[in-house]
């Protein structure tokens, strides 16, 4: 396989004022300081690029920004979802014509929408653009549970090159990557998010992981990915163990709220999450700059 | 209690086109059946209004119509929910410049909130207008579970006047009216949503019903809350049955399709639901067409 969205993925904040207007400034030195780490892939407007909470215009800025700032040095990510189909082919196309190198389509929902709407969506998104897209499989945020039989299906739209997961409830990442691979085409790759799976879902050969941690911790982020994929348990258990005081703090409060405290703590200058999502209390906080103190690389 | 949330509020289709630019006219028309039916208040822009899905120009543009056809005969209630706090509030005030008489603020979320996060929404968004508000607790598209304690304690803010709920899963309408009204304040309006609830609702004593049906079929949607409202069991069961065929349809399809399949057979010009959501198809609107067919007053 060679994919785009193999190995580790970072997903940056995107910095933005209290009115939604993204700090380019500061997105540009967020992301220097990923291609200087060396992440495989950069994948902006996720989740953690809070791309939900942001007008089309400034998601358009953050897009010219990220191409410009990135250059070409790292492979390009940029999140497209949105609510409405027409919404999302429009934001599809403006990304590839800026200078995407890849499109995530999460399916965005209100209404639950049956299988045959989320694949019409799907459909038209994957028709309208050159690039490969990954299915951003999030239903903490969309909603949207997609049965395996029904990534299958998806799987063989044209464009649609992988899948972000979300870890398995039971924990069995292997067989759910033999379940998924045996139901998609070839080259199709399968990666994770949910920053404590990293490890786990690597060492049982995941294509890549999509980390909103490694947006603002991408050395230590990636000296865990790397031992997981080159299959060195021991290692990956080393580091994993020092990780585990910031894994809990995700499972507490979610890695996005961690990763605005995190960039707090590092000044990286990503500002304060959109309201209605809040900043960490500081006692919370404090707990995060002990779990991070000792990590390999933190300012790197 | 004497409150702009009592009865049974009438939630239009918005008419759109496909490329989600509202058709005034045709809204003007759907408004002026509701007004001549007689309904107690009209909720525009719910998630009937399909408010997710329309542009914030285009929710303006639809406020400012409304205004007009209604010419305060009937009161309005304006839907301004939206993933941002500055989003909503600016909705807010907007609704309250152009002559909305009330607001109905849904939750919406991405990243799911915590309690002390959609309490300091409702807070900034009950702060910013002198309306009053209904609080539009609908997990199955929002997402967000609201605690009775957390109910109560939103409640006590200074413009929050009424809380829309879905129907309970147990069927226990009485026993959550009473638990909801033990923990609001003097005067807060308690009423509920999910079109097939609602002689069981209004039976239990609900101060009011808010139905996508009544958008599309005000008549005789008038007449099952009204029956149910007065307590004349015999009546709301005989109506309720001539309903069920169509009740089986809302469950199967969900209100909002099997709304637009009726403005369809009707005529009443909504258009095509906003994709991804995709009309249902021919034969499910010919049952709806069977279920609706049976009903008194259904062209009034």
């Amino acid at each position: 396989m060679n994919s785009i969205f193999q190995g580790l993925s970072a997903f940056p904040l995107t910095p933005a004022g209290p009115d939604g207007r993204v700090d380019v400034a500061a997105l540009g030195a967020l992301l220097e300081r990923l291609v200087d780490a060396g992440v495989d892939s950069i994948g902006l407007l996720g989740s953690t690029g809070i791309y939900a909470y942001l007008e089309p215009a400034e998601r358009r800025r953050a897009v010219a920004a990220a191409v410009e700032a990135v250059a070409g040095r790292t492979p390009l990510i940029v999140g497209v979802g949105a609510l409405r189909t027409d919404w999302t082919v429009e934001l599809a196309r403006d990304a590839e014509r800026q200078g995407a190198d890849a499109l995530l389509v999460a399916p965005v929902s209100y209404t639950p929408p049956t299988e045959d709407e989320v694949f019409a969506h799907y459909e038209a998104v994957a028709g309208a653009t050159a690039l490969p897209v990954c299915l951003y499989n999030n239903p903490a945020t969309t909603h949207v549970q997609l049965s395996r039989p029904f990534l299958g299906r998806l799987s063989g739209l044209a464009s649609l090159a992988a899948v972000k997961m979300p870890a398995p409830k039971d924990g069995g990442f292997r067989e759910e990557l033999e379940a998924l691979r045996a139901v998609a085409p070839p080259g199709f790759a399968v990666g994770y998010s949910g920053d404590p799976a990293t490890v786990p879902a690597l060492l049982a050969g995941a294509d890549g992981f999509f980390s909103g941690i490694a947006g603002v911790l991408p050395v230590p982020m990636l000296a865990l990915a790397r031992a997981a994929r080159a299959g060195d348990t021991e290692t990956a258990a080393r580091l994993n163990s020092a990780f585990e005081p910031l894994w809990g703090f995700c499972r507490t409060h979610g890695a996005l709220r961690v990763a605005y405290a995190i960039s707090r703590l590092l000044g990286l200058g990503a500002g304060e999450p959109p309201r209605p999502l809040l900043p960490l209390a500081a006692e919370v906080q404090d707990g995060i700059a002990g779990a991070i103190g000792q990590l390999p690389g933190v300012r790197g």
